[in-house]
């Protein structure tokens, strides 16, 4: 394999999580010390920098900040949706990053985030052949969604997993303590397609009874009569009933329980009904079983909890930013860095590297065998699967009873180009 | 001072906190080295634990799961929000608590919670006085609201306020990162009169521009130009608007914004309109100035954070506990153990005991002038106030990735009563 000598540039996309700037942290702390890589730039705000020339220089970020961005939410370098064209439709996009890439001499191009980032690196790395532009484009993967297919688990997931966990647990106790004037506790939780997120709260439960009592996901379909005889009869038992509940859940007829107005449209006392699963399931518990129901809806609180983050997540994330700059120095290219798990007792994943076009054409959902039969729960195969992912606490540092997170300077590298216009 | 030997009995009420299980474990760790004190119980969802004689022997759970409450949040005896009517017009629930007390010879009775919890000691202690029976009744503060009157500040907000000022932070960082397509948040905080606790999002700010960047509390009323001015502004000026807002926030006329419907029942896309503050202000935003607006609302998720709670207010918690003991124990009676704050730096408070008359029936706001002219923001004062409350971590044992919170085995106490029925 032939040696290539150049800069490195590095962006993030979609929607940020605890631990995408581990990542970043990752890439920049390996790629100093590989002497092919002369410069390492961030992209602000994804493609969107690219296009338009806004390029910070990473070198020139105090290193005890970039050490910082292990213990930093959210993403340092800005992020965007943004998804390509099909170059044969719409090739200007490509014309102007690689005028860009040219211009900068990028020959390593290295994108943190989840399906639509990788089908960017996969439509990139197509034209860079299809031009004879030499570069090493990989991917690395994040999402709090946990949906990427072609990985056993996302670097994201494990911690939003912890937070929605630990949230459970204190919410459940909470609702135990009022439960005989406040019964029923309804959270709910992102995610359109897949559960993952809303599952992780069963990992709460140490004993019988325990929150969550009722799980709801978008893989299972939700009916309205089962739905009220499982919140009576958590009831009937314990005395209470917690309830999570997907965004993206759907009833039989593959309608969003978010969509659903009817008869709820207004309640007994005239209220206009408020929107959003989580909300219908609250009218729908209150007006048909008469009991007061309290909502949670963390949002994107859920992504943001590095004071809770998993450092089992926070490592993976570390090492798969560090593993995309080996793998493009080794030649790699048109790849995703990946995880494959080995065992779950004791937890092993390997660094592996997968098919872009899996990643960015494929949805991975919860297993429907992870998935009780009457839809309401998850089995302890599931558990088995996301307990290892929660282990550990990412240590923060504290200034004036808040973590310190890093700020970056964001020293903009210099421009060589005239501002970029949509050809449209 | 005579001295007065018996049962000692102890209650918690109103919503719980992340620290009332601080002043539990204190009560009951001072308890054990005064003789005078032969029995420790509780009662279960406090006075109703009374009336029902349903109580349990703390001193025979074990000491480490005692130990254990120091950083567990809610009630760990259970709570209820229940007022005692005026004894004149019905004095069967008095008659009953008396017969209780005596049954299980109770001579100290501590009751945790805010306004009317202190209101249920003052009956209590009125009425031992009118029937002569020896009884020493004090009351500990708790309560997120802060809105407690004859105390500094009340344990359990400083924990809470932590909490929102960490979710702020991060969300505020998460915002940054995508506000090119998702520039605003909303976020929905508890607190139906007073603002302490969506006040509390301000400690988040480090620098110009950082979240929160609008703050609405019920102290000051809100003004819709005003409103849409100041979004339109930081939206203008950094690119975002962070919002932070209280439940209970009222227009002009002292009407919830959670009320108001009028032109937003349905937006432009014939969606019904959500309900309660943060909704409102969602679909405003989105349908005057066209930006696309998240919305966070903690709920209950707000005072069960204990993975990151306030070390100082977990400690004034324990220190209140411990103190209601040595205070009865000397003789003290119809009081509320309280803090007097001598310094904000160095941060010291000190132990007093409050007027419960006071405490039962005022109710404490953020002074006016803590909160900028705009009715937008708090000012410094406000912050020199909160932030000595947020000081310091608990530190909390994990078990499998999560907080390990105390579990009480709750022995029953032998029952020598019927079981009670209202007389009405």
């Amino acid at each position: 394999m032939s040696t290539l000598r150049g800069n490195c540039l590095m962006g993030q996309s979609g929607g940020p999580t605890a631990v995408i700037n581990s990542s970043i942290c990752g890439v920049i702390q390996e790629a100093v010390k590989h002497a092919e890589i002369e410069r390492i730039y961030g992209a602000r705000h994804g493609i969107l920098g690219v296009l338009n020339e806004d390029l910070i220089d990473l070198r020139r970020e105090d290193p005890e900040e970039v050490e910082l961005l292990k213990c930093t939410p959210a993403a340092a370098l800005g992020s965007i949706r943004h998804k390509l064209p099909e170059p044969e439709q719409d090739s200007s996009e490509y014309k102007r990053i690689f005028q860009v890439f040219d211009a900068h001499d990028i020959r390593y191009f290295l994108y943190a985030g989840g399906n639509d980032s990788m089908d960017t690196i996969n439509k990139i790395s197509a034209y860079a052949a299809k031009v004879g532009y030499d570069l090493r484009a990989i991917g690395i993967p994040k999402t709090v969604d946990n949906d990427l297919a072609g990985i056993d688990h996302c670097p994201g997931y494990g911690s939003v997993a912890k937070h929605i966990a630990a949230i459970t647990l204190g919410v459940g106790l909470d609702m135990r303590s009022v439960h005989l004037t406040d019964p029923v506790v309804i959270m709910e939780v992102m995610g359109r397609n897949a559960g993952w997120m809303t599952a992780s709260s069963a990992l709460a439960r140490r004993e019988e009874g325990d929150a969550p009592n009722l799980i709801y996901v978008p893989e299972a379909p939700w009916n309205r009569a089962r739905f009220l005889d499982d919140v009576k009869r958590s009831h009937a038992e314990y005395g209470w009933c917690f309830i999570a509940v997907s965004v993206g859940t759907k009833d039989e007829s593959g309608e969003y329980l978010a969509a659903q107005k009817g008869e709820f449209a207004t309640d007994a006392f005239g209220h206009v009904q408020l929107g959003g699963a989580g909300p219908f399931l609250e009218n729908l518990v209150r007006e048909e079983l008469g009991l007061k129901t309290r909502y949670v809806r963390l949002g994107p609180a859920e992504r943001v909890a590095m004071h809770f983050a998993s450092l089992t997540d926070r490592d993976e994330a570390y090492r798969l930013g560090a593993f995309a700059v080996q793998s493009v120095i080794e030649g790699v290219t048109a790849r995703m860095v990946s995880l494959e798990r080995k065992s779950n007792d004791p937890y092993e994943c390997e660094l592996t590297l997968a098919d872009l076009e899996v990643v960015a054409n494929e949805e991975k959902l919860i297993p429907r065998e992870w998935l009780n039969e009457a839809g309401n729960d998850v089995t302890q195969s599931f558990l088995d699967y996301a307990r290892p992912l929660i282990q550990g606490e990412v240590p923060t540092p504290i200034q004036d009873g808040l973590p310190r997170y890093a700020r970056l300077r964001g020293v903009p590298v210099g421009k060589k180009l005239g501002a970029w216009r949509r050809s449209s």
